[in-house]
Parts: C-alpha cells; sequence; structure tokens
C-alpha cells in the first residue's frame, strides 16, 4: 500500500445518514417508554442507523478482530510478562482458551486471530499468517516501524477487515495482543494528545511503581529518540507503535469506509482509533468504546475522541474482551428499536397534557 | 401470612459457602489472564460461587418477575402520566411489545408478569392474577396499605418466587410498573436512609422542576401524616409503599433463602431491596444492582446497601429494563470463569519472577 491508497480509503469515509438518523429519532419518541427512558441504549440506535442509512438497523453477523506482534522494546524490561506470552496467548486464542474466546462465544461473534507481527514462527489452520516482521524494533534505539512495515501493516488491517465486510458483517470489535504493547500506546498517546508519558502510563498488565518509573523513563528516551511528530499521525504511528496497532489503524479506517460500527476496547486499540481519526476525524462517527479500562490514559484518548465508555468493570485485559461484552449493549439498543411495541399500537397513553 | 412466617423466612437465609468462594478464587488467579485483569468480572463470578455454594457457578434459567400496582398518591398529580397508564403497560408487557420484552428476549429470560394491586379489573391466561386491592390508599390521607394487604402482598412475592425456584431458576431480575411509585419509593428511601424528601426525589418518568416541587411537597406531607418509623421497614413499607413494592421485597427475601441471585433494577426495585436487607442485611450478599438510574435517591439507596451498580446507561425506566440488562454481564463472568484455560492446560508463562 501506498500513501495514495491509504488517502484513498480515507476519501470513502461519508458523514451519517441524516434522514435515518431523524426517522430513528422519531420512532424513538413513539415506543411505549417515556421520550428519553432508555438513555444511551436510544442514542445507540440512532446513531446505528446513521452508520447503517436505515431507520430500523440491524446487526446480524458479528466480528471480532484481534491482531498480534510482539515489540522490540520489551527488551527494556517493561512489562510484568516474558515475550513468549503472545504466541502463547495466540494459540490459546486459536484452541479457544482465552476470555476472548468465551466472551466471543457469548456474544455469538467470530473472531479473527492475525499474526501481523509475532516474534516466532507460527502456524495454525485457523490463525491468519501476515506476518510483516519479527515484532517491532526497539523504539529506544529508533522508529519502532520502517515506513515499509508501517503501510504493510494497515494494509494487513485494511484486507482483514474488507474479507469480514465481504462476508457480511455488521459490527466490528477490535482487540489486541502484544506483551510491551501498553508502552507503544502511552507514546502514541502521549504524543498526539501533547501530554506527558507519565500522564498516560498505567501499570499495564501487572507491574509495581518502581518498574512503572522504569517504564516512565523508557518511554521518555523513546520519545526522545524519534522526536515524533504529533501534527503527523503515520509520523507517529512508524515511530512509537507497534505492527498490531498499525494494522488495527487499518482496521477502523476500512470499516469506517464500509459504514461498520466499530467497538474499541481498551487503551491499546483505543490508541489506534486515535490515530485513524486523527488522519480523518469523521471516522469517530462509526466509533463506540466498549468499556473504560483502569490503564489512564485510556480515559485521555476517549475524552479527545468524545467517546463515552458503554461498560466501566475496572477490566484491564485488551484481547477485545471489553468491546466484545459491549455487543449485548448494541444489540440491546437495537432490540427495544426494533420490537416494542408504539403508543398508537399497544394503546397505551401519552404524557399528561400540561407536562 | 403472618409476622412469624416472615420471620421464618428471614431465618432461612444463610451466609455465602467460604469454601467455594475460596476455590472459585483459586481458579480466577490459574486462568490465562494476569490476576485481576478482568475486575468486577472476576468478582462476580466469585459472590456467584459462594451464593450457589459451589467453585463454577452456573445461569441456566434467568428469570425477570414484573410486580404490578396502582397509587393513591397518584390523585395529587405527581406523576406526568395518568394512572390509566399502568393498566396499559400491564396489557403491553402481555402482550410482548415493551422494552422488558424485548429485553428478556434477548436475555433468553422468562417474563413472570403479576398483578399484586391495579385499579383496573385484568385479566389475561399469561397474568399472574394475585391482585390485593385496586391500588394502595392515598399515603396523604393516611397507611398507604393496611396491615393485611402488606403481608399479603409480601406473600405474593414468596409464592411468585417458589414458583420460580421450582422450576427451576437460577437468577432473578426484578422490576415494576406502577405510575406514581416513584413517590412511593422516595417515601420509604428517605425514611429509611434519614435524608430530606427532596435529597430522594428525582423527575420521575418526566415531570418538571415545578412538578418535582410539588412532588415534594406531597412527599412532606404524607411523611408527616403517617410519621413512619425509620427503624421498623415494615410499618415504612406498609404507610409510604405499595403494593408492587411490598411483593418486590417478598421476592428478595425469599430469593435469597432459596440462595438465588438477584439483579436490582432501578430506584423503585431498590428501595424494595432496601426494606428487605433492613430486615436481613445478610441479603446484601445475594444482590446484584443492575445499573445506575438516574434517579437521585437510587446512589443513596445503593451505596447504604454497598452496592456498584453494573451498568450507567442513564436509564430510568424501570419495568427490570436495568436489570435484565446486566444479565449479560453477570454471564459474562460465568463464561470466562468456566470456559477459560488454566496457565498449566495451555502453555501461556505465568509472570516473571522479580513482579
Amino acid at each position: 500500500m501506498s500513501m495514495e491508497q491509504l488517502r484513498e480509503q480515507l476519501t470513502r469515509i461519508q458523514p451519517l445518514d441524516k434522514d435515518a438518523i431523524q426517522q430513528a429519532t422519531q420512532r424513538q419518541q413513539q415506543l411505549t417508554k417515556p421520550a428519553g427512558s432508555l438513555g444511551r441504549l436510544e442514542e445507540i440506535a440512532i446513531r446505528l442507523a446513521g452508520i447503517q442509512g436505515t431507520p430500523i438497523p440491524k446487526i446480524q453477523r458479528r466480528d471480532v478482530i484481534v491482531m498480534a506482534a510482539d515489540h522490540g522494546v520489551t527488551r527494556e524490561g517493561v512489562s510484568a510478562y516474558p515475550a513468549e506470552v503472545t504466541p502463547q496467548m495466540v494459540l490459546n486464542f486459536l484452541s479457544g482458551g482465552a476470555a476472548i474466546n468465551a466472551l466471543a462465544r457469548q456474544a455469538e461473534a467470530a473472531v479473527s486471530i492475525v499474526d501481523v507481527g509475532v516474534a516466532t514462527e507460527l502456524h495454525h489452520p485457523q490463525l491468519i499468517e501476515r506476518k510483516i516482521a519479527l515484532g517491532s524494533a526497539n523504539m529506544v534505539e529508533g522508529p519502532a516501524l520502517t515506513s515499509e512495515q508501517l503501510f504493510k501493516a494497515i494494509q494487513v488491517g485494511f484486507d482483514v477487515l474488507d474479507e469480514i465486510a465481504h462476508q457480511g458483517s455488521d459490527l466490528v470489535a477490535i482487540g489486541e495482543m502484544g506483551i510491551g504493547n501498553t508502552t507503544a500506546a502511552s507514546a502514541i498517546s502521549a504524543t498526539l494528545l501533547q501530554q506527558p508519558v507519565e500522564a498516560l502510563t498505567g501499570y499495564g498488565t501487572g507491574i509495581n511503581e518502581q518498574q512503572r518509573q522504569h517504564k516512565i523513563q523508557v518511554l521518555q528516551r523513546a520519545v526522545q529518540q524519534n522526536q515524533p511528530d504529533p501534527h503527523d499521525p503515520l509520523d507517529v504511528l512508524a515511530k512509537v507503535g507497534g505492527l498490531e496497532i498499525a494494522a488495527l489503524t487499518g482496521v477502523v479506517i476500512a470499516a469506517a469506509a464500509h459504514r461498520i460500527p466499530v467497538l474499541i476496547d481498551g487503551f491499546i486499540s483505543s490508541s489506534a482509533a486515535l490515530i485513524a481519526c486523527a488522519l480523518q476525524p469523521r471516522i469517530t462517527d462509526y466509533l463506540f468504546a466498549g468499556h473504560a479500562s483502569v490503564e489512564p490514559g485510556h480515559r485521555l484518548i476517549l475524552a479527545q475522541l468524545g467517546l463515552t465508555p458503554l461498560l466501566s468493570l475496572d477490566m484491564r485485559l485488551g484481547e477485545g474482551t471489553g468491546a466484545v461484552l459491549a455487543m449485548h449493549i448494541l444489540e440491546a439498543a437495537l432490540r427495544t428499536h426494533r420490537e416494542m411495541a408504539t403508543f398508537a399500537d399497544a394503546g397505551v397513553s401519552e404524557r399528561t397534557e400540561n407536562t
């Protein structure tokens, strides 16, 4: 993929359908409930109408895409887990034993596991094998990705989303696996939000305060070394990002181009959404924030994107778990919007006149 | 039912099973995720283990019980809707057109609609017909319920729950329908929490500020007239409660006695839970707060009960909608707890030593 092809994809992204939004809003006011009493479920149904371009939207096929890659920066000791956990967990996803598998079964979502840069040779009939490199380079020493790797990874995102769109997907949740990737997400979001790294650096999968201080120092060195340009999202993504984050950026862009709503998960997948929205702000209209992670940077990204998380359950696992769990909320919004009787249908009185 | 029979039911309520809790906690630490990274899902699974008395709990049959009744206090003009909406909405529940029906279908929960005191004759093959009176009395003029009505209503709750338990229910959500019942819930919770009524009085199903001030005055008159005793929950329930709230109090007590977890919904069903827990504080261990309603009194009740809502979606509909929506969260907790591989099973490395 080239810069031009990326630009072309970005120009395909259209605004939401205003007519569908208006009709869905009117429908909500006719349903047998006090106006507004379903709260955010009403907003969700209305926005999905605008995304799908129909007053009564439906979600029939649901997908979760998990992008996996390793990070050279793990050599600086930023994670509580050894890097070998990335391929181990990918195999766990493929055998159905991880949290994302259990939650995807519950939500009846198809799971796509993509190796976009795990630092181990991995082969499995269900694995989408699109390895670009054996992990990113160590961002403390120089850019994490070359420009070629960056565009290849975004292309993987486009391709995986295109395939899923072709199969009729109506909703995509994004997730990731990559030991060390909260470090990349912190570097990306600190740069794009122009915040000090310490404001966005949490305890990842479970480091202690001393290790967090070390992680902050590593991040400061990486930013110092690379000088990512906060006004150039792709420069940031290449220099301090990672292969799975770049691939998820591609997924988000392609989903918006296909008018497929995207449920973002925690801090890492949100950093991919942050890049995508910096390239084309209209993309936020296609995004739903699945949950509020306990990572401090997550809150700041969601505020920047103007998204309010649907769930807040103190989760911090990644894999797409919070996003897939929120699928039930979107489904609830659509079920009530579609299935409820109107006041006229049910013979229910509306409000008394004086109110 | 008599006071003695109620006391007998209360003494049947046992503490949670500590062994099951310990084993479930150990299992959570062996699953392929950083310890604690599923956040509240872990706590839910562990508490459900304690409730069911087994380390790997299951929910196979789900129920929602909707108690419906009218309120004499509506004659004071406290609601945005006319009282005839109560029977109209009951018929809407029975024909499957209300929000609770759509959400119960999604959650695969059986719906029981109980007429415990609607002010209109209602007959329907699916309606559980247990009418005690044609609505409660106007609490501004005297007690809402007689002592006989109060115990009969609690008995309805016991009976409906017993039937559902007999059919093998593993989880009960509670909901209600009754124009005017936020007024009763405000009076109950203001008395039991010893708060001024204005702190617990919101906009109900959609009154304006002027009407809210009127509702507060009505509440002050009702409390002044009845002088409910904050140290006697049944006195409060009879004087300023309602038939559906009393019946839900019975459901909550009986569910805890049967070791069935209860999902409470918004302000009104929480006021029933508040009464139940005032009678037997151990009951809180069996309760989950489905969601945070926008009614200000709801937050205060949940704080008193030590419950944190699972969802916060600005809903204020009642009917059990927020409780049934939260069933997906409980199911997610159990799915991950039961279906995930352990570190040993999956060959995934645990944390590095120094962390």
